[in-house]
């Protein structure tokens, strides 16, 4: 259903009201709380659970990731389609404030595998899965300070602003693939390390990680989906509008300041 | 170098007409030579090289894949960036093949693999990887098929393939994101299976390895970027500017045909 545009074929009008806008957010929070209800069975079922203080403080590990990088962090890039008609400020704030909390949430996912590491003498960040994972979070983090001195700060100007935000956008959502691709291969190693050759097997456990692998692919193309749309692009409000004109007229007219 | 638009602060005139575009593309094809050259490299030295009646036949997996639905695959994706002003039906058919090459190349790939673990005995397609490999092979297939009979096909109507058009645009990135994910799993399976513990001690091999993972991410985002530049995307040619106004007249007008 959530792809049947692709096949449509009748004379049917061009849809440029966001009509079917809701169905896909709807979706895609679907997907989101069954991908980290997945993830807390697989911890529950196949792992012994989760708690802080024991050997089971690896498994905050996946959760808080799952939580923080992967579901908060694309519901953050969807608040300006969701909320497409509010006061841009809102919006931003509220943008901001769900990446305070992937980030938060991602931290404390951090802090759970680095201590476990400790504990049991393990080497660190030598995996792939460890390199992305570092990569995921020093980007997210330079991303995020960037994008609050231009958009929150006061002091950007408004061209600054229009001539950084399409590297901001595509930046956020390369971030936000790339904490999803980290994912996969955090799942596989998991997966290798405790099945090895009964993985090949179709244990359950391997078969369960394997859907959860799947949808969690899915819920980053849904995202992907709701996002690039060229219909369900945020428009402009009509304060907005008019200082973009304004700001139009100056940098196309010759103003003393564009060199 | 290549992110440098992010950082640019002075009052420089927007950049309207593609001057950096040769740069960008440049940059990811070198990108992807080193990524192919580094798996051949990775295959020669640790892995004994390639060949195809032997236990080497699985090499030849990874190397096709990486040519196949990495490198080939994101190149037919900037078909229409690289030659914006060439005739459209001309950059259609180069687009097309070049899936046709990546397709074949990656079938040779899947050949070696299957033919790999019959040899050997071993259970097949019950890894993450293989799922989404399939998923890959399976959509691959489809978007070519699909995409043929609108775009290259001379049935559909002008009005059905603007519709589609954002679709296998989207998809299409859709796939080449979810190749290079596969890959990435695929390669960190190849670490496991092989290194096993030895992974953790900072092998040779595995740090090859984990570079050429990062390479292969930073391949997908250069390639990502190219694409989704609104400033970069192919301007329609004179004649499809008259077509595209005939159609855009003809629906927003009371025809029959629309309901």
């Amino acid at each position: 259903m959530s792809s049947s545009r692709l096949s449509m074929e009748g004379p049917a009008s061009p849809a440029r009201a966001p009509g079917a806008l809701p169905y896909y957010v709807a979706f895609s929070q679907l997907l989101g709380l069954i991908v980290v209800a997945m993830t807390g069975a697989w911890l529950g079922m196949y792992r012994g659970g989760i708690a802080w203080e024991s050997a089971l403080q690896f498994n905050v590990h996946p959760l808080c990731m799952i939580i923080g990088l992967v579901f908060l962090q694309g519901d953050a890039l969807l608040v300006y389609r969701v909320f497409r008609n509010e006061a841009k400020r809102t919006t931003k704030v509220l943008h901001g404030l769900l990446h305070v909390f992937a980030f938060v949430i991602a931290l404390v996912g951090l802090v759970a595998v680095f201590e476990h590491h400790r504990k049991k003498g393990y080497a660190d960040l030598y995996s792939l899965h460890s390199w992305c994972g570092i990569l995921v979070f020093a980007l997210f983090f330079a991303q995020w300070l960037v994008g609050f001195s231009f958009f929150l700060f006061p002091g950007a100007s408004f061209s600054l602003r229009s001539r950084y935000r399409p590297q901001h956008v595509f930046f956020g959502a390369a971030i936000f693939l790339l904490s999803v691709a980290t994912a996969l291969l955090g799942l596989k190693e998991a997966l290798l390390f405790e099945l090895g050759t009964k993985y090949s097997m179709f244990e359950p456990e391997g078969v369960l990680a394997n859907v959860l692998g799947l949808l969690l692919a899915t819920f980053a193309t849904v995202i992907l989906y709701i996002l690039t749309r060229a219909d369900w692009k945020r428009p402009l409000q009509a304060e907005e509008q008019a200082l973009s004109m304004d700001f139009k007229t100056l940098t196309e007219g010759d103003s003393p300041s564009s060199q």
